[in-house]
């Protein structure tokens, strides 16, 4: 998938339970015992989420959630939405509420909008590197445990693409599946014959062998695994407008451009989600 | 905490539980369509988890959980088990199993394995960094939701300490409770008649004058926000056999040792949670 | 998905799972009173599941799963497994164990088996009727709430095909989506601009104009809705090889083989998850 | 129990929840991407739940829920409300709010609520049949897993009664039960010894020498299984007035005036909710 | 109900489960830390539980479960119990397994046992008082939230009879009840049309008249409130035979005797589940 | 922990879903059965939740969200809030609402806050006992399975102050930790070495000559266990200023004043959490 930010909003009951769950883990049984002991019960407050670094914003509902998850009537609006830039210094959001339920909120606030942040500005990165080569990255199942949907949707935010969310929703067929299978035509006709008609099948190939093997058999998709920019384009050659094009592995900041400039149309990248540092996000509390 | 693989164990139960719901979220409704179209239901294999990249393992068990949730007979040895240092390479764990079990339970176990070796291997080559100076790196609550536990234990197998685990288990007074208290000795004097006598009491302060304030209160601990290492050790020297002090704030592995000879006990570092890149681990198929 | 029993199995551990769930439900706080009044607590029984009635089983490990809750050491032996026909007075499966596990598990083991099984009996009676045409039922998702993985695999079981899961997994634009994005170009449009190149589009329509329409562009399938025998030929006549034809609406057992004649791919039938009458099984005692 | 709709109404929290299970089961971790890509995030719509065929109602609730999730501040009028008959073209409900909200929420609106009407339905028409007998139709505990609750609900709007909901909550003596205990007297001793002075004993027999047998003791009901009209007749007359009395088995919608002439008081069909096929319930778009 | 140690067994898949959530509930997210440091992992240790108070055993089920959650392979030796009685110094069950098993475990174990051994000791202590009346102690639902299943078993085990579980079990209608149905007459009639057949009515009255009231309708049992004993012998008087009396209100150790001795039935007492000291038992190391 | 009222609040997220479990489990399947049949869907009433005893109030959110649950729009005013001392005949809160909203959610608001204030009140009396001694009454990890968060907060309500709440929160180390380690200075040299920086440690001890061996190390606090006031007064002397010093065993309302005057900080009270009966609190109807 490859929406943005006007058109994707998260499910406000899900956003509002992941965070539940997120200040059981923060709260632990006694709460904010310090904000209990120097904090008025009924003190009010007023503190803005500013950006200490440039990047784009994923996640903004559950910082909306963590606060109002404590104080219902608490005033919380955005000045930079999911897939927005920032700057440093530029505000994302303000908050007006409860003294205590600012405080005691705001590292589940942050730790879910730093982590979805840094994966959306990761992503751009990315798509920054190769704009106009008609490419476009995309993300992987390689994703932090428990929080899937929200990566592959920070994932879309930055600009990129989604690939399969679970193992449920396409084929994808690698070297152990045609070993067994006997072969790419076989483990191919299996997959067929086992797949409703809405799943699309791509093959995992690592040789313009494999690839002219697996290109005679009706497939969606190939993942051409770890090819250099060369061969990348002579893959394109061979294969374009037969089978959308996705190249992996041995990607980075510096090598993508030259991957995205063969032609291929996806490049798919499991750092966005696994190894993306957060994006640096503080309250700042006037 | 500064425990070590010969003490620490995650609980089973709580493992098996978080590779479930991993699962769940991996599998989708259909389960693993790709392995089911092409691998017979009774094929056995074997693989190896390897080392691609050095660093330090975490989280052996969840890779054990998530194959022995599919095939409750697969025989799993660990070669390095948590808290071991692999080289590019080095095998970590042996699996043998039914075939379905170990392809269809990979990505979930690779996902904790290598973003918990990630979090155990930076806290290591941080530790690295420091050695010999008597300090200590220590983790914050800046943790990916719902797997603060887990990422903390991973700090400890990286032979790093932990800092509070919930908002309830220590008091950690920072600017805004002593603003609104009215001053950093009445916010520990609030603190210390609201916790319990099992609860430490830490202030955070970023001037040596603040320092020289908390410090006429009875306090156990002190976070040295934002200092440089001249500033530090002299925060040291005032400090020293009072209270414990903390780092914090500008670290990163090219500043850590300078911090760390200012003579402070332990520098705390949200990226070590945060922002760690995965360990790169793979299975091998023989 | 058109998989068959020997591909098939869903994971033990979401089985038993639902089975303890539902458990629950059944026993209510003080448990089954009525055996535990009337059977000693360490009499053993012998129990047979018999079919009553014609047809093909489907979710033989829920009843497995739900007397191996209560009994961990009960031998279970399947003599016709999920995907096979049954007649009536034929065995099912076979149970020996603590009286008491079988007695309190019966009503569960026999409410997901009934159920399962039903619907696998109505699809293959289906699949009978359009035997040698080509055409696969298919299901919807008209499923039981809180049941469509398990419905859709019983689906399977009686040979038929799965249609999408979840609204995750495939694009299918509907009428009220043509209507707001402004025709059935920009719907289609925007759908490939937003879905990821893993996700197959589907258009649905109504008349041959607007199957025409839809062909201008380039999708993966057409639901054609409500259409007679002789405008389905005239559809297929259209559109084959051009996208996959599903049919819909109106559809029952007089009607499917006229349908299926048409040359379409698929069928869709409601019905088959949420209209289907179990299939009676029983369990005789020895 | 044999309530109506002017005194039942389902616990709001417990409907809530229900739908979020199912929302969660039928959005996957993308969401709706048809409706998401298609249709305007403020864009607004007006629908009507309209009845395709005759029937009865039961599960608005859940509608209303579905809806209401994704958009608080939706308008949901009830034109016919649980218990109530609808015809064809009748419209049952009319909703105003957000048309992704409209769109995404159909799906599990209409599966729970064509699903509890479909019971509803079949229910009042056998309701119908038996109408000035005195007899009562009521279901059992073959009931689709994880839904027992809201289906016999469903009994409940339909005119029928209920029979137990857990084997909790009142004791019903089998033959196995019987044979176990060496006789029904001595089934009914222990039965009587262990439950509490609030549950009720009944005693299923299969003849009328059972029946004699049964009389004997002290029981609240008898459940005469698989006897013919004249063998019920029989039986009515040796044990009105002393128990109550359940018929069971070869009950369908031909045979059930004949079984409720003969003067039972209950006539319980497991295919009230183990069979029922759905009311053809459809939203139309204004 | 009242049964006892020779029927009742609680389901174990529901008291792992709960041992579970209690275990979490202990463990804290770092676990136990005092043992991790001090005890080696693989060190082995026996305990005895032991009766530091005589009492009447309940809840053995979840000391097992605590300590196996830890250690699958832990020997467990009941040698007492549910329902048997101890002296100060006698042993319960003794456990031999992994040392950290046995000491992070046991608080859990202890809490559960204790707790339930409380009650059951308690409702013994009442059951010995009114030995050879023929009454019998209940219990209420006044219970601790989260535990009614495991302390109305408890009861049982103490040889005391179980009430309503829930509200759905049985109809007992109050003072609240007959105003607003506009008297006895006609809260019982709209109690028996809406509820099952096996359902019973209990009604509660506060005086010999509204007693008379009541038994000119047919009801089950009634609940004769905050009478003296000498009142209560003139309702048994009135009410034998025709209604299960059930005696409550200001009863405790010293009055129930007398009140017993009036003839009721049972004699219901919240205290039983409310407010049960637990029962001394500690954890001998040997 | 010692907060008061006027600091505490618990998470009122938190409190609504353990109301909501607690609802589960009191109305079963079918709901309120009784008061549905009597009540009219629509009336409306008021009642008054009333001191029957004198006592300290704990847990009023939890009667608030029981009734809220049902009827979002009832007024539920405090009189007498957390933490205030109650005569009887005085009233805690007076709720407006949905009469079945009052009549369904009564039994489980009074069961939480009866619960909750009979711990207030005994911590209460205890407090009252030691007036003016300097010591404090402190709770244990003997509190009643899924509920310690909320019983530890009712001590503080009460008066008393918290010790652990988990086994993550603090080192504890007994008798079988020193044996095991080799010693009191081993077992703590290693609890040092393990915990992290913001643990505290204490030690139990049953003697003075283990008393004297703990004061050689740097610890926190020490547990005296099982001492006489005389020997009480020794160990204060000789470890005041030291270590805070806390005495556990043997203590009841006769003997806690003697052991506060010895001159320890803390003495901890199991039986605060584990045997307080509850406060008696009806609801009057008006």
């Amino acid at each position: 998938m490859s929406g943005g930010p006007e058109t994707d909003r998260l499910p406000q009951f899900q956003v509002y339970r992941a965070v539940a769950a997120a200040l059981d883990e923060d709260l632990g049984q006694a709460g904010d015992i310090t904000t209990q002991a120097t904090i008025d019960a009924d003190a009010t407050a007023t503190a803005v989420i500013m950006a200490r670094q440039a990047g784009r914003i994923a996640g903004i509902q559950f910082a909306e959630a963590a606060f109002k998850t404590f104080d219902h009537g608490a005033r919380f609006e955005e000045t930079a939405g999911d897939g927005m830039l920032v700057e440093p210094g530029e505000p994302v959001a303000r908050i007006e509420g409860n003294a205590r339920a600012l405080l005691t909120g705001e590292r589940v606030a942050l730790n879910y909008l730093c982590h979805l942040s840094g994966i959306a500005s990761l992503t751009h990165r990315y798509m920054e590197k190769i704009a106009g080569t008609g490419a476009q990255v995309c993300c992987t199942r390689k994703t932090t445990p428990h929080l899937r949907a929200f990566e592959k949707y920070a994932v879309r935010m930055g600009g990129g693409a989604n690939h399969r969310f679970t193992l449920s929703d396409a084929i994808l067929i690698k070297d152990n599946h045609i070993a067994a299978a006997g072969g790419i035509g076989e483990a191919i006709a299996r997959a067929r014959a086992y797949a409703g008609h809405m799943i699309k099948i791509e093959v995992e190939v690592d040789s313009l062998d494999q690839l002219d093997q697996a290109l005679k058999h009706e497939i969606d998709a190939v993942l051409l695994d770890n090819m250099d920019a060369a061969t990348l384009a002579k893959a394109v050659k061979r294969a374009k407008g037969h089978a959308i094009l996705e190249a992996s592995g041995g990607v980075n900041l510096e090598t993508v451009r030259a991957i995205a400039e063969s032609g291929v149309d996806l490049i798919s990248i499991g750092a966005l989600t696994h190894s993306a540092p957060t994006l640096d996000l503080g309250l700042d509390w006037s």
